[in-house]
């Protein structure tokens, strides 16, 4: 496999555009990546192209990328239409990655798109239920949030953790969004404001989790002896970028579905990737994980490895994942913030790290490890549930 | 890249199934893909899962790969779950080949899945019509029946071309169906009764046309060194997978739409493909072609560089396509009898073609060029259509 960089990355602001389809919040970010890329659009080659749920709410399934793409002007180039739940762009983003890497592309679009907001609650409630098995979970009310909410007790007891722990991550990616001009959320909240706001699922809060939203984000990936012919910004590599599904056991014995099935999925694909590229979590300096609801970002302190079980309270005290802690998470306001337009966050947590260790992060710039200036980053994402779990996707991105 | 054995084939019936699922129908082709293979369910390393409309028809969006994985008992794999209307399990077909061939992983399984009988016409209409801009074609009507029939009077009248040619394909496929105990139509036709049926777009006759259907195709690709591990029977190595888009013109000067505007992407394919493998269509004896309607099997002749214009009309008045002529196209009754349920058509051709080269077709068995038995199998797919054409794919399978 050879070396692959991220040449250019661009964004629609995720938010809630009533009056904007796919077309049009793809097309921006599109071209948004094409300008930063400083490529001609003609020399893309091939794009894979994720979406979740748009099929359901705008009743356009089959080539939702190619009308995407038709409406940035590009045309001509294979495009796979790539559908992962949370996961789509992610995986979009890992299939167009390989396919450079392994030399059949020179350059590859990775594009996430999502709409959400359609004027009728019911439609987007029962689309994004569509994440789960719409035969069983899905349309018997067995939401995420009460997903994510079952065994989380248990998992704060054994952790000393409390209800204001989870408030405090709120707090921190609601600060950090703050900071993101492309945020849904910018306004900073208090600690008094996410535990006093509706309970959802105990001991989930309205703010403790992320909503729905509309958006995009697109990334343009390059052979890296090509990337200097397009690009004269800080090069980023990706050095690994991988796919599973959350229960490595045997699929013929499927455990209960539990709040916490994502972490040891996400552990041994973190575990794989570092021992692949040498890169430890001491390495790395900022990180976006799938923090649906405010407790996943914690379980990833843990099932990255970048936290013990026993420090995990401590570490959210100290304020050591905020942006001028020693190991940022979330920095773009993560999912609570940054917001969730489904398909699009796995390539929008690419960009945020590509903008930290390009040092264009503005007013949410990371210092790195010893203020050294960011060098590494981590992206986790999920997608989806059925009984055998999630799938999961880990992406390591360095700058050299 | 290395060389890549098909190693199980499988599929569930096309035909009308109301009281099953993707889950059912999927089940059955990984199934009987898994026992034609000899493989422990836990050797596949990987999943690329192709349909188009379920979301439309079931309201599942999103992990569609998934659930019918879990339902045939397989998990714990990665699964990219891909969309390419009529084209979705050729491009699964291909993403899976891919991955195997560049090394990523030794066995990886590609599904095609499509449920559009619901019981309810309007639904199944609408749901066929998201494979054009539901923006602009699919909701003002201008379904694929028009589309294929427009310029196919100027198509026709310069290859001396009469309606009578057309019926004749279809009576060719519908004969082929009849020994195909997988189609959705086993009865075969007289041209009376082609010709007679209700007009649907001049020249297209309602038997001229492909309806829609429920059903599932699967195929498990391993890496040639290793396929003797699993299988006993005739290996059939893929040797060329493409997707390409069908206009390869400057993306931002957009052609009119066109009946016949296939046919220059699928050529071009076709040719990149021989050129690559140095296979001419002198050395194939056995074709599958995306005959949505009768006239485009007669298109993909020219286009895959099967037949010259000028002799196309003395091709078909000689039956030279049938299963016991020179060069069989759709021997496995096609679109038009096999049926087309849209995501598994790609890979049921494929099907077909192992079928053939393993000599396992029984009573629609070609005998291959010079009657040595089948050596060498083409697919042609397509799928799609915004105003800058349709996605196409191109296969090419041999038996060594």
């Amino acid at each position: 496999m050879r070396d692959v960089a991220v040449i250019g990355v661009g964004m629609h602001k995720f938010g809630k555009f009533l009056d904007l389809g796919i077309k049009d919040l793809g097309r921006v970010a599109i071209w948004n990546a094409i300008k930063d890329a400083n490529i001609d659009p003609r020399d893309i080659e091939c794009a894979y192209v994720g979406n979740a749920m748009a099929g359901l709410i705008t009743g356009q399934e089959c080539i939702r990328g190619q009308l995407v793409l038709r409406e940035a002007g590009i045309g001509g180039i294979p495009v796979v239409n790539v559908e992962n739940a949370c996961a789509s762009s992610s995986t979009s983003f890992r299939e167009a990655y390989l396919m450079v890497a392994f030399g059949l592309y020179d350059v590859a679009l990775a594009v996430g798109v999502e709409k959400l907001y359609c004027g009728d609650t019911a439609t987007s409630i029962k689309a994004m239920a569509s994440a789960s098995d719409v035969e069983t979970m899905g349309n018997m009310g067995f939401q995420f949030t009460a997903n994510y909410a079952m065994g989380m007790k248990t998992y704060m007891a054994e952790r000393g953790l409390t209800r204001e722990h989870l408030a405090k991550i709120t707090v921190k990616n609601k600060y950090h969004g703050s900071l993101n001009p492309y945020a849904q959320y910018q306004k900073p909240m208090t600690i008094e404001e996410v535990l006093n706001s509706r309970m959802v699922a105990d001991p989930l809060t309205l703010y403790m989790c992320s909503t729905m939203g509309d958006g995009a984000a697109a990334v343009i990936l390059c052979s890296a002896e090509k990337a200097r012919k397009y690009t004269s910004k800080a090069l980023v590599y990706v050095v690994s970028s991988d796919l599973a599904m959350s229960r490595f056991t045997d699929p013929r014995k499927p455990a209960a579905s539990s709040g916490d099935d994502e972490g040891p999925g996400a552990n041994e694909l973190a575990v794989k990737a570092y021992e692949k590229t040498g890169i430890g979590p001491e390495d790395i300096d900022v990180v976006e994980v799938h923090d649906a609801m405010a407790p996943a970002e914690i379980q990833h302190y843990e099932s990255l490895g970048f936290v013990k079980k026993d420090d995990i309270a401590k570490v959210i005290e100290e304020k050591q994942t905020w942006i001028h802690g020693d190991m940022p998470f979330n920095s773009s306001g993560g999912l609570a913030a940054r917001g969730h337009p489904v398909g699009a966050t796995g390539a929008a947590q690419v960009i945020e790290l590509v903008w930290q260790l390009r040092g264009e992060a503005g007013p949410r710039q990371v210092k790195g490890r010893m203020g050294r200036g960011p060098k590494v980053g981590m992206a986790q994402n999920n997608g989806g549930r059925t009984e055998d779990g999630s799938a999961v996707t880990s992406i390591i991105i360095v700058k050299r």
